[in-house]
């Protein structure tokens, strides 16, 4: 037992070391109706023009707007989705729904209000000028027009416009997988009852709904005992089945924390200690091309350094621009202590008052009390180098419970 | 063809009506690594102390922290997950992993970095209290404890404490299913290229995604045809297979739109037509104690009444709380055309500067033209009674691009 080999970096540090070691994953097609919250990798631009014939923008009558005729001889029903051949003159009208092309002739649609029909004849109670209620062609989308740009996070819109021009399928960055497992011999799984010196492996379950969340795969790869070879291949199938790996437990300075050495065999660490609380020692490492995050074994050191690095990394592989959650400036609601020899991440519910952003930390800090994640909206960042804080303060915090967009 | 016979109802009473009509689905038990993103349907307590056993918060040597022996002999070593028989006397000291169970006898961890360890002797350069980084019994959790109340939303965290406290299955509202549908003789499937008259159903898939997002389960029932019997028929499996039912297009006052004369006589229309603009035609029924929802058929109506109607009926089925979106006071960056006959909803992007809120339209507000919903992040909300609005002038705006929990 020593002192750690790696240097203590800062969480702004390894925030940079992860995101430009990361790469953005291969483009592929998806079906459309599986596209929604993935990033566009292709520009898409309009094919046709939408709509594609002259159309009729309400229930009415199809007329040719200069003629005055007093009562005009109705031809017929021009129906959406029917082509019927009728030809609009002078003293005559088509009788029009909502989305029907217009017929030869006609160059205005009377709204069915303003129209008195009896006996195949009808009066209008208005007149209206050319163009009037007709959706011209292309009206929505021109021929050629732009219509979504590479980076664009894909929504209901953006799916129902690809429906629009026939795109069937679309080129998007895919949903990262990430392999997840949990080392160490006094774990169980969920559904064993923990015997002496055991408990449950819940950071597996929480991982992998975060992994979710973020719109990543999480593939299970369970618990994994402390032992060399076995880790090994544990991280071997992960290379194998997955773009990320994602590790809790192990990376500490004991016997039995295998991690790190086996990292160093198989690849390169970038870091292996931060200057933070929670979550000193996670480790990052690429293996085989591949990103590993050894995060620690404390339900909330695990989860606040998978925050604060694993997210922004599986945003970069997921071809997202936007990397950093929303930081804000928020006043202290009570006195919160803080040791100043490293910068520490304490959960919060922010509100807002008047404008003013208000933060209440969760309680006991400790770093196994997932309780203190329970309801959380914030992590406060509280500084390197500075002591306790006093209400009224105003420190920094992260708004983890922004929109994924 | 005549005027509606609908009553023309505002916005607001349109919403009170929907909320006030559907139901919150019956609880369900789901696994616990399906439960991300559900509403907790019952309190959780935990069923035993976590850790259940005194354990090392560090890695480093169990002792008796009034022992003032020089150099102490080293027991051996306690792992995390075995359990051995060790018991610490004055004058001796148990190494010991993070998370091990503390050895009988001892009362305080000393962290590795004060220990100088050789040939199965220790030294420590720092004194450490009684209870000093070692968990007591139930530090986390205490038997007993409330850890989660009904009508919380399931994120990473609380599915960790569930697994935390052995939880395989959880109780939770279950995600409403959707049946989709899209009715129109005009309309063809996206990969068919439509014919004369014809144009791509966008909507369906729209619509879907839609649901998706706001956590339903689409059910596609695809295109039906502008007949009585054939929607009859779609409307019925829609009921068989799902809670709700969302149809667009066929509810405008032509002689095809056939939907609310259906409505009549399966079930009860709460609602036929809106003051606002766009989706005036915007129905909501109730059939056989299911809410359907008769959304028009153009691309922006039919989403922005989604947004306004499904999305917040969606959350009452789910057993959210929270049904409304986040409304904020926004200054206009230029002049916006508004008439005064009904409630106006334009898409617009709203950003922030120095803490003001200020908004810009998506352009060309026409219905068919999703475009103006790409990238939108807000609805403004301009209100019936008021004419055109001029920059800097303040206006309401539904922020819809806010987390859905």
């Amino acid at each position: 037992m020593s002192e750690s080999p790696y240097p203590m970096i800062s969480p702004d540090e390894a925030f940079r070391l992860v995101t430009t070691s990361v790469q953005t994953l291969a483009p592929v097609r998806v079906p459309l109706d599986e596209a929604l919250g993935h990033v566009l990798a292709t520009e898409v631009r309009a094919g046709e023009n939408v709509p594609p014939f002259r159309s009729s923008a309400m229930d009415g009558y199809a007329v040719i707007a200069a003629d005055t005729t007093e009562e005009r001889e109705v031809l017929g029903e021009q129906d959406a989705g029917h082509v019927s051949a009728f030809q609009v003159r002078p003293g005559t009208a088509v009788r029009i729904m909502t989305g029907a092309a217009l017929p030869e002739g006609a160059d205005a649609v009377i709204p069915v209000e303003y129209a008195r029909e009896a006996h195949g004849r009808v009066r209008f109670i208005k007149t209206f000028p050319v163009g009037a209620n007709v959706r011209p062609v292309g009206q929505d989308l021109a021929l050629g027009d732009l219509l979504l740009s590479p980076g664009l996070v894909l929504g209901a819109a953006e799916i129902g416009l690809l429906a629009t021009v026939g795109q069937t399928e679309v080129t998007v960055y895919p949903r990262p997988r990430v392999a997840i497992m949990a080392t160490g011999d006094e774990l169980v799984p969920v559904e064993q009852t923990p015997g002496p010196g055991q408990i449950r492996d819940s950071n597996s379950h929480a991982l992998a709904a975060f992994v979710r969340q973020v719109g990543g795969v999480p593939i299970m790869l369970g618990i994994v005992r402390d032992d060399e070879e076995a880790l090994r291949q544990a991280i071997l199938e992960g290379l194998e089945r997955a773009d990320m790996i994602v590790s809790s437990g192990g990376v500490s300075m004991g016997r039995r924390d295998l991690i790190k050495p086996i990292l160093e065999r198989m690849g390169i660490i970038h870091f292996g200690r931060l200057a933070q609380k929670p979550g000193k020692p996670t480790t990052f490492a690429t293996l085989r091309g591949k990103p590993f995050f050894g995060l620690p074994g404390f339900p909330v050191s695990s989860l606040v350094s998978a925050e604060l690095y694993v997210r922004p990394a599986l945003r970069v592989m997921a071809g997202f621009t936007t990397l950093r959650r929303p930081e804000i400036t928020v006043r202290l609601l009570h006195d919160i202590r803080h040791e100043p020899d490293r910068t520490e991440f304490q959960r919060a519910v922010v509100t807002w008052k008047d404008g003013q952003a208000l933060a209440r930390n969760t309680g006991d800090q400790v770093s196994g009390r997932l309780l203190s994640l329970v309801g959380a909206n914030a992590l406060l960042r509280l500084p390197q180098g500075i002591g306790d804080l006093r209400a009224g303060d105003e420190v920094s915090a992260l708004l983890i419970n922004a929109p994924e967009v």
